[in-house]
Formats: structure tokens, C-alpha cells, sequence
């Protein structure tokens, strides 16, 4: 039977790297290389840097493959994401069946951890339920933005014996601050949605390009850093042409 | 200056540690091992791997030292937390002015990220603000059991769009499920929380000795499997003599 390996691969630092995640990229025939496009190129570039890095078997083949772009969502959030994943699985399926041999073995290489806001899973998942092809599979799990912006900032995560909300930017701007929760975690947040919480007294730890020799970090009460955060983001876009963050919102006190 | 690094090592896998984090065992001069008492010597005898296996500075020492066992919450549970702590603080102290040199470096090693449920980060503050040694600090993520449950399971943390709720077992039975999330995960159960959340038909996926070869898994909807969960937790912490589990709870649906 094929084996596929889901492997983490960090946040950004090369030395992210799990022992555990080094031996699956070693132990695949062929790993699957993701193109999305030219915009984030340097991304592109750190990959193909960890893999020159860390990949020492010389039978390894690297196989870039284009991902579709994600329709802007016209009917539901849910229904645009389920019919760009329908397209993915029939790219994954022809990958898995055309690259990899009957008893060979193939590594995906994820951003950050598997498990956290990305859908290679689900996607195997369809493809599993395709029926076409079958394969074993295996998660490597890897240091994802959400532990770099901690460690960067030195910081727990959840203040004592108090549970934090991960959430994206999209449902921030929707539901506000948890009131369940004295921390809240952003992820994908296209459009700034810190501006949109009401309580200015909130301290927010701010980052992007974490783990990378480019990260920028920024924290203070939100009220006063909100708009320093605004510029420096916009600024650093420019720059690159792209631009990931991730950030901390936490309730004022304890 | 000394230096401090605080060092996420993983969930129990040995393989879980990063390059970043080999390499920071191997800048230290002294690597800090807490002693916890016998009852999970499992864990300490698993320490000892992950250091004989990546620690190849021969100029490193190991330094072990007593961890006070926190006292049951008489008043609050954070004023309990806060005195225990204080305690720490002390040790902490006298190990950093007594074991590295006025230019050295030690490293604290932490199970899963320092970032996540650990007070390392808030000891070391403390000692920085008792004024009587200054040091630099480094922390270094590291895979916690909330991703080795995922990979385990082979599943994402959230479903797709949605924001999770990363809770302990005693604020889920304050609380139960969370109303802004269709996932709790749940940590630093004792009590084996998830028996008090009402909705039976929510799924859970629950694991414990998480990245160990005695790794054990179990899912499926709460009504069903909640009770060979328990008989399970209390047939292997009878024959471990100690348990560390962790679960996530989904909302039936998507």
C-alpha cells in the first residue's frame, strides 16, 4: 500500500525542523511541493531551503505541483471552501496515484502544523472517499505561528488556570472578544480585525514573518499601538508584497 | 550577562525535538532538570534519553533539583498558584546565581512549550523582578500534546472557518462547551471533566502517554465511548502508576 506522510514543517525558522519531521522527509520517495503562486516566493524559497538542508536521501524527487486559487466567496464561506477542495483532492489523487509507486511513499509539506487551520487533511480525506486510491497515512506534527509569536514575546499563551480562543479574523470581527476567555489568538486575519474590538484596554502581541530573520514583533495596549501595528503592517507588505501575522489580544488584569 | 533558555522538548516523543531546541541544549552550559518526585519517573527516565541522545557538548552538566509540590487550594486557586510559584522563584534564583557563571548559559528544559499551561516563563519573571541577578532569556518552542493528539488522531484542531476553545478540566465543568466554538480541547484533567458535558452527541477524541510507545487513543460520540474512556484512564494509570491525557470535544454537525 502508498504511505503519505503529512509533515510540519515550522513557522518559518528552518530550525523548526522536528528529528521527527527530518526522518519523514527522508524516509519519502517524492515530496510534494505546493506552488501558490508567485506572491509569496519567498516562501517558496525557504522551503526549497529546508529541503536542500535537511533532505540527505539522494532517491528523493521533489514534485511542485500549482494549487488553484480560492474563489472569493459568493454563496457561503462553507460551500466556496467545499468546492475548492473538491478541486484540490482531484490534484492530490492524480499526484498520489502518478508520482508515487504501488508500494512507494510520499511526504506533503505543511506550513507551521498540520492540524491548525489547514486543510491537507480534509483534503485526503475526499480522496480517500474518491475511492481510486489507497494509502496509509501518517502526521508529523510542527511548530506552528500561534508558539513562535509566544516565544517571541516570551509569553504564555493562557494566563493561570484560565482557558484562550483561537480563532480567525474573519470571526473576531463577528463575535468580538470571548467572553469565555481572557485571550484570544488570531490566525488569518486579512483585514486587520483588531481595529474592529471595542475594548481599547485589551494588550495585543503582534507578529509576522515569525521565526524568520525578517519577524517584526509589537505589543502594548491596544488603544495605544493599534495604529503603529496598522503602518508597520501595510509598510512591511509593501516591502515583501506579502505578509503573514498573527497576533494576541488579552483581557486588561488578570 | 548569563543567558537563560527556556527549551520546549516535546510531548513524550524524543523525535519531537527541534534542531533549534538540540541546538540550545548544546549552547548550555547547564541544563536544568526538575525533579518532580518519583511518581512519574517515567518521564524523567524519558528526560534522561532525550539528553544522552542530542546532547553532545561535553562541557554541559546536568544539574537536578527539587520542584515543591503545590499545596490544595485552601482560598483562591490563583493565590495558591501565586505562593507556589513564589516558592519557585527562590530555587530558581539560587540555581541561576549558583550554577552558571557570570557569563554562562543555562537551559530550562520544559515538557511540550513553554508558552502552553507552564510557569517557567512567569518564575523567571519573577526572579527578574526580586532584583538580585539579571539575565538574558531565550524560549524556544516546542510540540505540545495538544498537536500530538491531533497527529495522532489525524485531524484538524478546528473545523473549517471556526475558532476552538483551549480550556482546562475544571473550567469546562464551570463552564461546559463553549457557545463561540465548535471545539474545547481540554487539558490538566484530573477529574475526568468530560463526564459533566451535557451534550452526549458531541464527539470526543481523547489520548494519553501522547508520542510515547504507550500512546493510547480513543474516539468516537461522548455517549458512547465516555465511559470506556474512564475504565481505560484508570486500568493504565493503575499500571503506569501515573496518567497525562488530553481530549478534544466537537459539537455534533459541522
Amino acid at each position: 500500500m502508498r504511505k503519505i506522510l503529512v509533515v510540519g514543517i515550522g513557522a518559518g525558522n528552518p530550525e523548526h525542523l522536528t528529528v521527527q519531521a527530518v526522518n519523514a522527509l527522508n524516509r519519502a520517495d517524492v515530496l510534494f511541493i505546493p506552488d501558490k503562486g508567485e506572491r509569496k516566493s519567498e516562501l517558496a524559497e525557504l522551503r526549497r531551503e529546508i529541503c536542500d538542508r535537511f533532505v540527505t536521501n539522494p532517491a528523493s524527487r521533489r514534485v511542485e505541483f500549482a494549487v488553484p486559487v480560492r474563489a472569493r466567496p459568493t454563496g457561503s464561506y462553507r460551500q466556496t471552501v467545499d468546492d475548492w477542495h473538491a478541486a484540490i483532492a482531484e490534484i492530490y489523487e492524480r499526484l498520489i496515484l502518478g508520482e508515487i509507486g504501488e508500494d512507494g511513499c510520499g511526504a506533503f509539506l505543511i506550513w507551521g502544523d498540520p492540524s491548525l487551520y489547514d486543510s491537507a487533511l480534509r483534503i485526503l480525506e475526499r480522496v480517500t472517499r474518491r475511492g481510486n486510491v489507497e494509502f496509509a497515512l501518517e502526521v508529523i506534527p510542527g511548530i506552528t505561528a500561534i508558539q513562535a509569536l509566544a516565544a517571541g514575546h516570551k509569553m504564555a499563551l493562557n494566563r493561570i488556570g484560565d482557558p484562550f480562543l483561537v480563532t480567525t479574523g474573519r470571526r473576531l470581527t463577528e463575535d468580538g472578544m470571548p467572553d469565555n476567555a481572557g485571550t484570544a489568538i488570531v490566525l488569518l486575519d486579512g483585514q486587520q480585525a483588531f481595529l474592529s474590538v471595542a475594548d481599547k484596554s485589551a494588550t495585543i502581541h503582534w507578529g509576522a514573518y515569525l521565526g524568520t530573520p525578517d519577524e517584526i514583533l509589537l505589543s502594548g495596549r491596544l488603544g495605544d499601538v493599534e495604529e503603529e501595528i496598522v503602518r508597520t503592517r501595510e509598510e512591511a507588505r509593501w516591502r515583501h508584497g506579502w505578509i503573514m501575522d498573527t497576533y494576541l489580544l488579552r483581557k486588561a488584569g488578570n
